[in-house]
């Protein structure tokens, strides 16, 4: 019983920081999204791509989890406005107290779009609120068609998830039908884009779109919010 | 301070159930192996194709950990010895008590050889013994050539490390030279074994040998420390 009344505690403070960050991204209409899946999913990648197809109109940060090394922030400094790393050192997961430091070091005044790269593992991240508009769950295609089935909390919390590597199907024994089905058997309404982000970006104007209709949304609730 | 001594406590008392395993394992002659990698990497592959070679001349067990799901003991179950699937409700490694669970469905007496494949997960398993006498840890190309500099423990903490899906490189953009000049600047005498677990099985005789000698190794410590 220890242990289950630790955990709710970590969880409790995790949310109150999570719940600052959510009030700041507002007051900054700044959109926010908690990316999450596998090691090797194509996380960078896909920010890679987005940042290059968004940088021309949106204002986008990153903060970007990594258990060691600084990789992914320098893959991704020339493209972002603005990126943070944050190392867990050996943590599995982001926390808002994290994302919170990790905020501090970006000029929220300037930002429409923060994207929060969580460390790469699709278990234990899904359980902690760092603040953010949107949860957005990745797959890709070498990891196989059981994996919605294997991880259906993935499924059910995140707002978005994506299927990408859609270019290795031909390489690869995947099962899409499987993979459809057990999705929808988790979560009728599960809201899928299936992308690349490596091969010209097959899929990507489904996906900023997406982010550009959540950016719109952050700058409304801003607007409605402001004082007269 | 009370989360860090919360946290010394469990892992104290899965070391010492980690013992009472290995005991067991050791009186048993059974040589064991932890099998950790990424959601999707080729463990349960990798077990079909290994255990298609070793069952005409060693019994072999697996314990199969999963978040959800049976898949991967019902994809095993005609091919082991014996087979049994702990689902850990969430939980994002296989504890020492679990394990020890899973053992208790098992006929030790048959076995040569106990294979766990621990949840799909490259961070959190790494800390927990299970009593194994190898930990095994698998990379694959899809994932790309930044994950062992992205996760040292496991190339420090693994007594050989396998990478799979070769078959894949020349559709991938893999460093294959930054892989190895990470794993050999973490450690300099890394064990590696590259293979296709869905190809013909590329590298199994170098995997097989390697688990053979394992298997030895427990008969030979097992009759030394048999009594007279």
């Amino acid at each position: 019983m220890v242990d289950i009344k630790v955990v709710k505690n970590v969880l409790k403070l995790n949310d109150e920081v999570a719940a600052i960050n959510r009030q700041a991204l507002r007051e900054h209409r700044i959109a926010c999204i908690d990316l999450m899946g596998s090691p090797g999913a194509g996380k960078t990648a896909l920010l890679e791509t987005t940042l290059d197809r968004l940088r021309e109109d949106l204002n986008v940060g990153v903060i970007t989890g990594d258990i060691a090394t600084t990789r992914d922030a320098e893959r991704l400094a020339h493209r972002a406005c603005d990126v943070t790393q944050i190392n867990t050192g050996g943590s599995c997961h982001l926390d808002a107290n994290q994302v919170r430091q990790g905020m501090a070091n970006l000029n929220l005044d300037t930002l429409d779009l923060l994207i929060i790269e969580n460390v790469g593992n699709l278990i234990c991240p899904i359980g902690f609120d760092l603040g953010q508009s949107a949860k957005v769950g990745m797959f890709s295609v070498p990891e196989g068609e059981d994996k919605p089935a294997k991880h259906p909390r993935v499924v059910l919390e995140c707002d978005l998830l994506l299927l990408n590597k859609i270019d290795l199907m031909p390489h690869i024994p995947f099962d899409h039908d499987v993979f459809m089905r057990d999705l929808h058997a988790i979560r009728g309404d599960a809201r899928l884009i299936e992308l690349s982000a490596v091969r010209g970006g097959t899929g990507f104007d489904a996906w900023c779109e997406w982010l550009r209709g959540l950016v719109a949304q952050a700058k409304a609730e801003g607007l409605a919010s402001a004082p007269a």
